[in-house]
């Protein structure tokens, strides 16, 4: 399929079916969304082998292509995160349907009744990288909360993607819904996306999960909106009047936690007046757990780190990297983070309540911590029960999105014949 | 300004002035902020005169390009506009200030205290076209919400809203706060517009308010959130069980309270079944009030009607003319609403409950409404307090768009130094 009239008509064939199966799909009783999750979890758990063996065909050829190791660490299922993806499942069904939840307004002067009520958003394009379980975490999010989906995928996670898709589809025939509600792109040409990103009659929102090269994509070629799930550039910031045990122990669970999730702190700010005390034990720390750093100018006068270039300050290593920067003051480091990082998670470690009140009014990102390492951005320790991703776009949904992320409300107005006017 | 260099030069000005505003404006007290409004409101009284002079030249102009009744209408400002324009201002003043409202999450098994904080949106940039009291109202909510914003209004409205704009910029000016909280396109120039909707870096959102020329240039050229305030094709029901006076009164209302407003009906559906009662009284009403009517074959049989041609059924007439379609169900009207309608505003006219629910649920609009005329969709009426415009997306937010969507949520984390994997 190179030609891209050929993708166009192939991607708008999927757009017309997910249009109209969410249409239907809107008016399904919660009861029936939910055994289809449950029957979905049984299909994967059912072909769990198949789903492995495809899987290390994916990893094989991407291996060959050196991807790079967060991409591989990314791509690779196991049998844990195969139990992952069915677990995932059942909390899904688990959760409360937000669909259909009804918020009453005060009472008007002119009489009427009007309340709010939550509806799906109708077809959700999920672009999406590597991670192959994505795609039943994500096809779960939108099935719940009333919507249907186009997946589109990593090239390199097609077989292992397309397996999983069989047995999301299996989950809604056997539940008595339409296999359009979860459709996958399969195809790996990029023109796809292209076509994705310009289908306004048939998809009300586009959700990207990747790096780079897919935000410059996205921000040329959308016509429909976007919540945006890009870099975690995150910033774990150590106050002049940081408990220096606590900075420590934050510290290093922020990088060292897991390198390659958006919540890993990528860029470590400290008050000047504190550097002394705390960069030592640190350091030595950091690169006793295999950390490479790279420091401002006046961190490489203290210990012993590569000097940091400015590409640095701007870069998602998800990697075991760090670059390192003291600040002058509070002030210094609110604007450091406003203006190189990524809107993500950030956090200031302080005993100073005000400096961290400050800290979490002025930074400008999608969650701001205080004596917390950023690793804990997540959905679900947040009690969202599940996630499609953490947006870093401010308007609909910042942070990480769950069901209600996937919905909207919708006006309604009861009278009894009133005339506006009169 | 022809040099399109210039006005990217120029538009960037005014963007970076207006980050750089939005930056300080989120810090700023609801005290500071109402004194601005209250002081604007004054500046508008005290130079009243000369709004209307600068008006008429505007209308003039107008005048002489046979812009349309409707837009000529939008644009005329009377000493009762500017009234209502004060009044906006003083209404805005008094609405309880969203920014830094805390709504707390449940906590979590990992002891984490998690709450969301209502913060500004950062930069707004709003299109409209003619009406320039649009430009006081817009300005009011943007700064009460804690945005700066940047205005581009209709090129026939340039002097009226330059004063309009001068008077906002003097009551800022007297609370102490940048003049850049507020700033007005001061060019005719169409790829002003092209520049505003790509200037990512400075703009969060685009809020435009216009007819079809706008949304095609918006959909082809924002690289930008956009919250859509786009066409009102509004449709009333008449379903089999409804009472016949209510429904000549509503379906009188939803069409004659105002012509020119996006809550006007421009197509009414009837059940088949009860066409031939409640049409001929209608009809002699409507055409009474000097509305055009133009039917479906089905109706012309019954009334004297021009007949419809499909163009109809998807115009936003904005004047007094009315499409008449009968329809053989419920289900009919609710397809023939969700394929031609712009998921604006919706009524059915029932006194069967169950299908007043089923209308509800199943019609994709931003207000659906049972008993009522659709001429009631409108902030104020809802409870808002004011509305910046009528939003026809699904995402951010649906329907009256008030303070609260010129706002965002982020997460709040507080913990004490809990280790993620511990």
């Amino acid at each position: 399929m190179e030609d891209s009239k050929d993708i166009n008509n192939y991607m708008n064939s999927l757009g017309a079916a997910a249009r109209s199966a969410a249409a239907d799909l809107a008016m399904v009783s919660t009861e029936i969304k939910n055994n289809a999750l449950l029957y979905m979890s049984e299909e994967i758990d059912t072909r769990r082998d198949e789903i492995l063996q495809c899987n290390k065909v994916d990893l094989e050829k991407a291996k060959q292509k050196a991807i790079g190791d967060a991409l591989i660490d990314r791509l690779e299922l196991t049998e844990a995160r195969i139990d992952g993806m069915i677990s995932g499942l059942k909390i899904v069904a688990d959760l409360p349907d937000p669909v259909g939840e009804i918020e009453n307004l005060k009472p008007t002067p002119s009489g009427l009744e009007i309340s709010k009520m939550r509806v799906p958003l109708g077809v959700v394009g999920i672009i999406y990288e590597s991670r192959p379980n994505v795609t039943a975490d994500a096809a779960a999010l939108c099935l719940k909360s009333g919507n249907a989906c186009i997946l589109r995928g990593g090239s390199e996670a097609i077989l292992s993607n397309s397996v999983i898709a069989e047995c999301l589809n299996q989950g809604l025939k056997r539940a008595g819904l339409s296999e359009n509600i979860i459709q996958i792109v399969n195809t790996t040409d990029r023109k796809a996306v292209t076509a994705l990103l310009r289908m306004e009659e048939f998809v009300d929102v586009i959700i990207p999960r990747g790096g780079k090269g897919l935000v410059k994509l996205i921000s040329e070629e959308a016509r429909i909106p976007v919540i945006k799930h890009l870099d975690g550039i995150c910033h774990v910031y150590i106050d002049k009047e940081a408990d220096l045990e606590q900075a420590i122990n934050i510290t290093l669970n922020a990088k060292t936690y897991r390198y390659g999730i958006c919540g890993a702190m990528e860029t470590l700010l400290i008050h000047q007046e504190v550097s002394t005390k705390v960069l030592p034990e640190l350091s030595s720390k950091l690169i006793e757990a295999g950390v490479e750093l790279r420091g401002c100018e006046k961190t490489c006068k203290i210990i012993n780190a590569k000097l940091a270039n400015s590409e640095d300050w701007v870069t998602e290593y998800l990697a075991p990297i760090l670059s390192i920067k003291l600040v002058k003051d509070l002030d210094s480091a609110i604007n450091h983070i406003n203006t190189f990082g990524s809107a993500h998670t950030d956090s200031i470690v302080t005993s100073n309540e005000d400096n961290a009140k400050y800290f979490m009014k002025k930074v400008d990102s999608s969650s701001v911590m205080h004596n917390v390492p950023t690793c804990w951005a997540d959905g679900f320790e947040y009690g969202l029960g599940a996630e499609v991703g953490i947006s870093t776009d401010k308007i609909h949904a910042r942070g990480p999105v769950g069901l209600e992320g996937l919905t909207s409300q919708k006006y309604l107005v009861k009278g009894n014949a009133q005339i506006r006017g009169a």
